[in-house]
């Protein structure tokens, strides 16, 4: 089953070394060598190397910004967002300090934990704003301590609004946004990328537009790496803007912040904050439809496609910011009447990367978490290593524990009377959660009329690839074998098959057909008298709860089940079927019976005392064929296994 | 181009473990994991497990006895004999220590050389012999650490014929077999397997047969893991000594001596050195034939069939050990007609495994060698560590020095009178040139009527996969693309293939496309306009002696060429066409034009020139097809570029 998130996978440029590059010398000590198989450019490259390339390429981009949610279900949605909004290739997001919200702190509501999300589970490269005036050096060297253990590469240095009306400059404090550049370059060096804030019409505060010109030129020039703009009403003012900074010797990026209008209220209370003027056209448009909220936005997107057409047009602007204001429709429809919005179906690896820079060599998984990657990487973010290239060389490190598997990015996005009607108000047997597994597969309503689209193990809908299978799962689900995880086998399909490819084209793509289900002890027996006839062309792990394990593995050794040939590379197996985790996944596999489905029900009741009852009697078996060119035996397995009950 | 060594690969056995093997930890670290892919435990097991499992399994097996050799021509031979016998498949072979000699040196007869270059460039298990007496404790422990550091697990420990008649015990010297095992155990602990001498007969300086037994159990008790017996020519006289050792508690495996007699002079010659007696019925069959070469040696062989099947029959012996006198014929006859030479086509790997302890990882390699795999083992034998898995995960070490390249186990087999005849006494231009590598790729006679079976980059005809290309690769030679190393593309066949299979049964072997030539400046100027028509799906690394390099690929990442998917593993790749590794080859490459090709002339000759200005001025070019499901286009590149040039 494949992860639905999609990345954009950059093609790599071809290089070409002509002449005198070996001196003959038969020593090869002194070649640079990748360790791992570059199979994305983008997982390489820090984010301002990412914006020259692009700006080299021609390429146009943009980048998105949200600011943390109040509450937890806020957040849940919003990480939700991310997944969508990154799909269509933002070149990075940026997350707003808010100094009254505990910005730094471990809550799930805090900047520093939503800037983590997104670039640890969401796999999107992220800008987390800082603001200094009114902090010690102390808090900030342990705000940017804590960011880049996190695996944040990149800030957005602002001073922030002073509290109260009666700021005076400190002496040795942080007055300026160019005092926290300062020290960020001086405590960390280069390891982070910094951005700093640009004004078009000048910061309001500066004495003069000059004057603040020159107030940034001081940030780019204490080490920022790029400028992002406040917004603005027309595409001369930002012009203008950046010959100005130009004529002054700023030469790094400067990117415009676009704010698509999206309603009175948010643009009034936007422009009572940035102390901006609204030109006077755009007044007159608005007030007669103030209270037409979608007449607004439509103005609004056109407005933006404009501005953003003239912008790129004018060949000085590379990227377009977004001020999101956390919303999706607005900007989601600016991108794609700009053609930007760039929805590449190809993904770098079957699975959902992490932009951790401790990730990067990342390029092998267990094939069990396929539709948990974020369970997966909170379970292993404590690990120093990634398996790189084949899984066996770690020294399989534990999995973390599953004591905080309840945490806010595994929540269910569905609220419990929502999982009811799919799951039952009340189940009457195992066969009733049959019917559940049934008709998560089918697509069908359940008795009660409604669609189940989700399950413990699965938070979104069956995978494209997952359809494929679509009747013989459902076939043997309504018999219990209750199916979790399966793949067909592919014997060589390009790698830009819109369903099974990854990798970069020209390359091609194989599956060894895997399932994983939940069964009862009955069905075990016989299914394990079946699997004695197919040999070793099926290798099986068996286990339940208590971690009784049944296998005909030789040894302790993964099985790749997917892998790719890509031109001038070596062999990528980023799926394998790995007996050691697979008792890790197993411990996860079966508390999500009861703590999210059993949990649901009263304690002491029918319902929940059958789910208990699963959990504790059944077994989760995973099944794979090794003969991949041939078609898939696994449901002769399971058919045998039934004729054989019968 | 696959090397012809073949390997037995034995069948993994699959194990179950079953109930309570997990008590639901999270934590996996304590599993054990293999760190590469096992396939082929023979690689992994020290020789006393073999001998176990063999004998476990009811699989007979058998061992062969060799001696140094006098020359360097004859240890060449010697070399290509253990190549030829080591295809039949023994357990181990074993190579005598002629205190004489100067054995532990390192000339290339010394014993200590002999089993180097078995171990490690034959992959043999190889067994060195060492005697002890009038030797000090320093020599001995010398020769055994000199032993160790060439990757030689396993001793067979003798007493060794005392000097003179008037030999009496030293104290606290080596007087016995049995303080040489006493002193291999103090002082390497476990390292070695030690095998010591059994004689059915009884030692003839032995008091009695009993007090020899006595001595025999002494050794054992001391720390010897198996025992190999004096030659005998009843099989009652091994049986009823095996049952006495039995009987005073002696139970480790004992190996029967097998001598098939091979001529008169060799029979009286080791009768008078082991002081045994010749029965009485093979004296009078043979004494009216002795002058009758083949007729002793069809007796012997007759005699030694007859001899082992009791042996194999009795249930009691699991392994025959062969005194071969250095020979071939006579012993290869026995074990055909015993059914025991078992010339599997399997093969652990597409290329000759070295037995080397710290090579049993090594599961990747550089096509380049393919045709030189000696020159390769010999080349890395100082690295720590095998790429292992992934090639580009090595630190990538230097490759050896080429000064050594007359190494005599890299010198051709043929004298060089021979290769002028294969390669012109005289060449007229560098057609001629063309000329010689198309006959050797037709197998036809040259024009002066001479098969060109050798070449400088390969010393065997060519291989049975390259046969599979023979049409193109005369066409292209003809014409100035001179080969040297290909390989056609293989879209998954059967690992049991008997051309192009490899490893346990059950998987399937891929293989992209490889062609690697010599040509001219002006066909590689046309093959670069050509090239640039394919893009990334030809790969192309182009380099000329001075190390010019010209290439397509991104970056220093190998392009796996040969990979195998097999049940319930990782998938295994081992040859990669590494661009690092290839200016190591090329430097070889070129080399070989000289040192083996001009240096057959005269200085100053126009042949030698000729070769001279070849070396100078050509290119070595190697291209990988990576469309490796489509038909081989390679063959298309060289017609385009052929056509470009007309």
């Amino acid at each position: 089953m494949v992860n639905e998130t999609q990345h954009t996978c950059s093609a790599s440029s071809s290089s070409k070394s002509d002449g005198g590059s070996s001196s003959g010398s038969e020593s090869s000590k002194d070649s640079s060598r990748c360790s791992t198989p570059v199979l994305d450019a983008d997982r390489h490259e820090r984010l301002r190397e990412k914006m020259r390339r692009r700006q080299d390429s021609g390429d146009k981009w943009f980048s998105l910004e949200f600011f943390p949610p109040r509450t937890a279900n806020a957040a849940v949605n919003l990480i939700s967002r991310f997944d969508r909004m990154g799909a269509g290739g933002p070149l990075f997001i940026d997350v707003t300090w808010h100094p009254a919200g505990d910005p730094g702190s471990d809550k799930e509501t805090s900047s520093m934990i939503i800037a983590n999300t997104a670039v640890n589970y969401c796999g999107l490269e992220t800008v987390l704003h800082m603001t200094c005036c009114n902090q010690t050096k102390d808090d900030i060297t342990g705000h940017l301590q804590k960011a880049k253990r996190l695996g944040l590469k990149n800030i957005m240095a602002l001073r922030g609004d002073p509290v109260g009306e009666e700021w005076e400059e400190e002496v040795d404090g942080f007055n300026y946004a160019v005092d926290l550049v300062k020290h960020i370059r001086n405590e960390f060096d280069d390891y982070f990328d910094i951005c700093v804030a640009g004004y078009p019409k000048g910061h309001p505060e500066a004495e003069s537009y000059e004057a603040d010109l020159r107030h940034l030129k001081e940030k780019v020039f204490a080490g920022a790496d790029f400028i992002i703009t406040q917004l603005f009403f027309r595409s001369e003012t930002f012009l203008k803007f950046m010959k100005d900074c130009q004529a002054i010797g700023i030469t790094c990026p400067i990117i415009p912040g676009i704010f698509p209008i999206q309603g009175y209220h948010s643009l009034r209370q936007l422009v009572k904050l940035s102390k901006l003027e609204v030109p006077q056209e755009i007044k007159d448009v608005i007030e007669p439809i103030k209270d037409n909220d979608a007449a607004i936005r439509n103005y609004g997107v056109e407005l933006a496609v404009s501005m953003c057409r003239e912008l790129l047009d004018s060949g000085m602007v590379h990227g377009l910011h977004f001020y999101t204001l956390n919303r999706e429709v607005a900007t989601t429809e600016v991108l794609k009447r700009l053609g930007i919005w760039n929805e590449d179906p190809r993904r770098p690896l079957p699975w959902a990367v992490s932009a951790h820079p401790k990730r990067r060599v990342e390029d092998v998984r267990p094939i069990f978490w396929a539709s948990r990657p974020k369970s997966y990487i909170y379970r292993t973010q404590e690990w120093d290593d990634f398996p790189n290239g084949r899984w066996g060389n770690s020294s399989s490190p534990a999995f973390g524990e599953l004591k905080d598997y309840y945490l806010f990015y595994l929540k269910s996005k569905s609220p419990r009377e929502e999982l009811l009607k799919m799951w039952g108000e009340e189940l009457t047997g195992e066969e009733s959660v049959f019917e559940v597994f049934t008709c998560y597969i089918t697509g069908e309503p359940n008795k009660n009329g409604h669609k189940v689209t989700c399950m413990p193990w699965n938070d979104d809908p069956l995978a494209t690839e997952t359809n494929l299978l679509k009747e013989q799962l459902e076939k043997v689900n309504r018999r219990g074998i209750l199916t979790i995880n399966s793949q067909p086998n592919i014997n060589g399909k390009p790698s830009t098959d819109p369903i099974v490819g990854w990798g970069p084209s020209g390359g091609y793509v194989f599956q060894k057909a895997y399932l994983e289900f939940f069964t009862s002890s009955e069905i075990v027996t016989a299914l394990l008298k079946v699997l004695k006839k197919y040999e070793l062309r099926v290798n099986y792990h068996i286990v339940n709860v208590k971690g009784q394990n049944i296998t005909n593995a030789p040894d302790l050794q993964p099985n790749a089940v997917t892998w790719g040939i890509f031109p001038g590379r070596e062999i990528i197996q980023p799926t394998v079927v790995d007996p050691v985790s697979f008792l890790s996944w197993k411990d996860e596999a079966f508390a999500l019976w009861i703590e999210q489905w059993a949990k649901l029900y009263e304690e002491e009741s029918p319902s929940r005392m059958i789910i208990q009852y699963i959990h504790d009697n059944y077994y989760l078996v995973n099944l794979v064929d090794n003969d991949f060119p041939l078609e898939n035996c696994l449901w002769q397995v399971v058919d045998d296994t039934f004729e054989l009950l019968n």
